[in-house]
């Protein structure tokens, strides 16, 4: 039985072949997607690339919303469904999955020195967990366990309304809201969020400047310090720190948090002088209940694949 | 098979016998929690005042947080534990649950006569279901369907940040904040929220007034306009609106969303000609997927004790 598992991303797709409930080694490939038609596309390419094995299952996980097997990825608008995925793989046991979802399915299959420490907690083993993405997009996934096996539910966080809390948050989301003036959590959170904190803080000091995400998060680990740079870090760690608190009372994973995605790994070594503790703990009458919440940093830029493998290989 | 069920909330605790998954006829008695020590007294004053009928199962709804089957009323400080419910009914199967928790162990049970629409939605029969529930305290669950059975979670989402969106919101989360300066949604959603809204709308207009949420809530139905009580609904569902769409996001709730309480009851014939629509959907471009999203709310004032009757009568 070989398994096909992806994961397509706003940037790029990775498709790999997975052997039991782990990914093949050797076996990933990346494919920007800015060269290719479409997902379809783009497994045909690996598969044609590996010598067209036979595939008997396949797992996708795809940057967008999914419903009855049908997804779309919400920055580049392709669509795609189980059935086209069935076509051009010919496997016959198909599942589409949310990003986010696969990294939910990846949890159990992660090695420990796979996680950085962010907050400390108890993690108890059979709780919910809930996983947190950062990265071209948010949004968060949560994990319970039900006898043998998982429940990893889809959302769309990241589209939720940014909580503001005072007049420079209001500021802040006017500046990032869109047309509309809807300012949500991922126009402050995703990578995009960070260039514009950055462009509202320099904005404000009266000396405007344009950086990527990727050069301030740079910046951020110069020993040269930039204050432009560490403060916009500072309000993102608020930010992050508010909202993840958030999450954890909607959701109550007292078997931990996990930050996925890139900008979750770029931020994590700052997180912890920037007071993110103090920020996720602020929750009023409530504050002592946050010290049940341990948070976590998944290093693994995989595990979207290792999630989709583990979900092939699920107990029935 | 006899199964004792109790509702415990923030001012009254009921108590009935369940058959199956249903309450029993007649069987349900009121008591006002400042009358009694404790939980155990009340189920002791119930059985005895039912002529000590031998009990077999036992399910209990609190309001507040339960882990590990023990849990603490949050507005009134009592402990109660499994062991405890055990003791006092003779029950050798014995499940706490969160108060909201009951609410989704519910949704099954409940008389299509007993819903009122809200906002119109496809619900999606195997989907999931989100409780929000709306009185002394404010909460969500969600209920997922897998394989026969239910996973309903346990939240303490009321505690989360108020996402304030403007000048106004951040002015009435001041007002309505506790000594720590931090509001939640609970502290403008909840019957106390309400005239917190009040306060400040008449403060506002430099004609300080204090009213109790229930004559707030009848003056909202009386023919008489009165412009501060008008401006106090509109606001409650202007935050309603914005916050249970933020739920919405953080749930995928296709099967529907279902308001409950106290203050979800009284406030349902004023949301529609309020605008709830408007601000439920206003979600940038996320706004039409909104739309798959049904409101509705639940009449029946017992349905925590009805799902606690299903919870005892679930498929194993």
């Amino acid at each position: 039985m070989t398994g096909l598992v992806a994961d397509i991303g706003g940037t790029n797709t990775r498709v790999a072949l997975a052997e039991g409930p782990r990914v093949a080694a050797d076996s990933m490939m990346r494919f920007h997607n800015a060269d290719h038609d479409g997902p379809s596309d783009i497994l045909a390419a690996y598969l044609a690339r590996h010598g067209a094995p036979r595939i008997t299952q396949a797992c996708v996980a795809l940057a967008g919303p999914v419903r009855d097997g049908s997804g779309r990825l919400t920055n580049r608008g392709w669509i795609i469904n189980e059935q086209g995925i069935a076509k051009v793989t010919g496997a016959t046991q198909v599942k589409l999955l949310n990003d986010l979802q696969a990294q939910g399915h990846a949890l159990d299959h992660l090695a420990r020195a796979g996680l950085i420490e962010v907050l400390d907690g108890p993690e108890l083993p059979r709780a919910t967990r809930l996983v947190i993405g950062l990265g071209t997009g948010v949004n968060t996934s949560v994990v319970h366990r039900h006898g043998r096996g998982l429940l990893v539910t889809a959302a769309e966080a990241g589209h939720a309304s940014l909580p503001a809390s005072d007049e420079d948050d209001l500021s802040l989301a006017r500046f990032a809201a869109g047309a509309d003036g809807f300012a949500s959590i991922e126009d402050l959170l995703s990578g995009r969020g960070i260039e514009k904190i950055h462009a509202w803080v320099t904005g404000r000091a009266g000396m405007p400047r344009q950086m990527t995400a990727g050069d301030i998060l740079a910046a951020g680990n110069d020993d040269a310090d930039d204050p432009a740079v560490t403060e916009t870090l500072r309000i993102y760690t608020r930010l992050l720190g508010r909202i993840a608190g958030d999450l954890a009372l909607h959701h109550l994973p007292f078997g931990g948090i996990f930050l996925v995605g890139g900008v979750a790994r770029a931020m994590t070594p700052h997180l912890a002088r920037l007071g993110l503790a103090a920020h996720f703990r602020a929750k009023g009458r409530f504050s002592p209940l946050m010290r049940e919440f341990a948070i976590r940093t998944v290093v693994d830029d995989y595990a979207a694949l290792s999630g989709c493998a583990g979900y092939l290989a699920r107990p029935a």
